[in-house]
């Protein structure tokens, strides 16, 4: 028989067993992704495969010979030059998520290295990658020379994701995009495991998101994906830990690039959302742990609130800007970052609690007024987006500003206004606030 | 959204509703059958829906849907040139299946139009046109207007499938084929159905084979495929029924192309195997009255004994070969027909009786003596095969004869006789004989 008939002939003995609700082997998993990531395994067979697994699913060892067979796929990240432990964050994302602009310098404050890859956006907003953008002269695109040295002096290092991390994830998710079967546990976690595996951190952090504006709408989902994660990290000998926190209205007041770039900064200032600066103690204490820097979780908070009090934070951010090519002073006048041509402010509609607010919807109106890519082609407006003056648990008046809007052009403004609107629901009685964070995984 | 990107986004929601158990549209199918048959839809898309399909099932609606969308995607056969009623028979297949060979000539001689569109076979043995080509200048690849004519001058044609009948099938049966979504009720019964209609009879009886040597191996599922096919060629506005046949041991004696042409031929001369005349009879009293040629199934049988007794099926057998460019003296005198160079008894391991027959092994040792073909472009030798002489419930003595095999290879015979000892089952109490007709759906 050919070579091509018969790996298609064991693929379908694969897809059949699967089908069947029987387990994959080791060998027969990296001889799967293996044969698909060279293209040998054709995408219809890999589809039918993904199909069955969403139907059948895949048990824990499945699903870390998956993981660890994708993160060997390409290059394994080599972060041995980098002097002390080096900590990774993930967050699974959602609407005003700028954690990493803040917390990147607060644990380099401490003495973490932070390695970073990280990603366009493609979305409500743009990824870190493209809210550093917003500093002017900012650039990711440096060499792996510069990144390590980088690290080693600074702290802190991002760099845009190398083509060669992981290809069979990217390949696969590629496909699961177009076919119906992203949304599977072991499929999901191993896709972001892979990627941070090759990464090359030796501490893991993730942040899971749940509610209306998180891709695990459902907590108990979230922390399913949160404990298959944290187990795949520590099978795979690396510390990892997953903090479950709410993404049911936008995280913080900002939503938007530059205007999340602003209170990354009003954080590491001190004055930052409560809940974000929540988020960032938490997620932080857990990487100051990771990294050897604080005995317990109480010792590495005490450390970041030190470092917000004492300006070394905010400092550490504008060596990082300045290293990678960015104009430092932006980080202190933030009138420097791009702004928008105009601000209206958005009235409430009725007096009320605020009871609700469709997260996803608020993240459509900054996609509307331009801030978000809708192909990957999309240019970005990193200037507009929203900034909200009431959150869930506020009273509002009537004709009491809702949030400000900030944009470009007017009629893409008046039809966000109209939608953002409409994502706010009001009550009549008292709304309790959301607790921000809702568990922690370890 | 370029148009290549707005198909893959629309057949995305369909697959994710068809994941999640929802129901597809008529016009939804159409669009998926059109776009997949043009080449817009992309295999992995229809390869997850087909996947999608095996896990939630269609209904009946959806089944009539995507039957009538594959009939419809190419060529749609124009009978109407033919006087009377074209009754069309379809076999789903088994070991020693030479029905056809034998059936056709017997309802054209009742007065039955025999429009057949056949194929080759990839399996065991070779299909009704390979079986055919034993006789000495048999074409099947006449053209359209011969087709026709032959069928009103003599009531039967065979015609190689063209190339456009039901491409959407053709398509959609190989992307099945390597995504292990072939087993699934409503995909089997759409794709059987979509040729017969696109194949343009009036009526349809179908022979749904059921036991070891069947694709159906289970009755229950034999019975589910039937009520499904009977179900879509009456909703399509076809006379349709189908026989619920016995497969668990070879139809008759023959295992072999020319072997079996000549229990064909015998059986019109009135010495056919009980259980094969049987099938004949019966399939052949369906198609007799669904042609308008009795009122009875008893009035209907009786005719198709007559046309055996005053040997005018036989002649019609002649008839119909020479129509063809083929040798009618062969029909008679079947030394004509390929011999192969050796024939050799297998003697029977042990004395008891006949328990049981691995069918489809008979199928494998036919295949290893040369007479099927394992991929598309084998050559097949229509001479090799197995007549056997013992079959399930009759008594044999220790080494008296369980078959003759025919073969032109001394090492395959030797391979084959061991394989096909092996395939038989003996008992030392009297085992029933299996009754070939298990159930008639109309």
């Amino acid at each position: 028989m050919p070579r091509k008939e018969m790996l298609i002939m064991r693929m379908y003995d694969l897809i059949l067993k699967k089908r069947n609700g029987g387990k994959l082997s080791e060998e027969e998993i990296s001889y799967m992704v293996e044969g698909f990531t060279a293209g040998e395994i054709p995408d219809y067979q890999m589809a039918a495969m993904m199909m069955a697994v969403y139907f059948t699913g895949m048990d824990g060892e499945e699903t870390l010979h998956l993981t660890m067979a994708m993160a060997h796929s390409g290059d394994m990240l080599d972060l041995s030059g980098i002097r002390g432990v080096k900590v990774d964050k993930h967050s699974t994302g959602g609407v005003g998520d700028k954690t990493s602009l803040a917390l990147a310098p607060m644990v380099a404050a401490c003495g973490i290295k932070v390695a970073k890859m990280s990603g366009r956006g493609l979305g409500h907003t743009g990824g870190t990658i493209d809210k550093l953008e917003s500093f002017p002269g900012f650039n990711t695109g440096i060499s792996e020379k510069t990144f390590m040295e980088n690290v080693n002096r600074i702290g802190i290092a991002i760099m845009g994701q190398t083509a060669d991390l992981a290809p069979a994830d990217k390949k696969l998710y590629a496909l699961r995009d177009v076919t119906a079967t992203v949304d599977n546990m072991s499929l999901i976690a191993s896709s972001i495991m892979s990627k941070k595996l090759a990464s090359g951190a030796d501490a893991i952090v993730l942040d899971v998101k749940t509610g209306s504006g998180a891709f695990m709408k459902d907590e108990k989902d979230a922390r399913a994906l949160a404990e298959e994660m944290v187990k795949l990290g520590k099978n795979a000998g690396r510390k990892t830990a997953a903090v479950i926190s709410d993404m049911d209205e936008p995280l913080g007041y900002a939503v938007g690039n530059a205007l999340e770039v602003k209170e990354a900064i009003d954080t590491l200032r001190g004055k930052g959302p409560e809940d974000f600066v929540k988020l960032c103690l938490t997620l932080g204490s857990h990487m100051v742990v990771a990294g050897g820097m604080a005995k317990s979780a109480a010792e590495a908070e005490e450390k970041l609130r030190q470092v917000i009090a004492d300006g070394s934070a905010l400092r550490k951010l504008a060596d990082f800007v300045e290293a990678q090519g960015g104009d430092r002073e932006a980080v202190y006048r933030t009138e420097l970052l791009p702004q928008a041509a105009y601000r209206e402010e958005i009235p409430s509609p009725q007096a009320g609690y605020v009871e609700r607010i469709v997260c996803d919807e608020v993240g459509v109106c900054s996609l509307m007024l331009g801030g978000g890519r809708e192909t990957k082609e999309s240019p970005i407006d990193l200037s507009v987006g929203l900034v909200l003056r009431k959150k869930v648990g506020d009273y509002v008046e009537k004709g009491e500003t809702l949030a400000v809007m900030h944009g470009n052009d007017r009629e893409k403004m008046k039809a966000a206004a109209k939608r953002f609107t409409d994502s706010y629901k009001f009550s009549q009685k008292p709304v309790a606030k959301r607790p921000l964070i809702k568990a922690v995984i370890e």
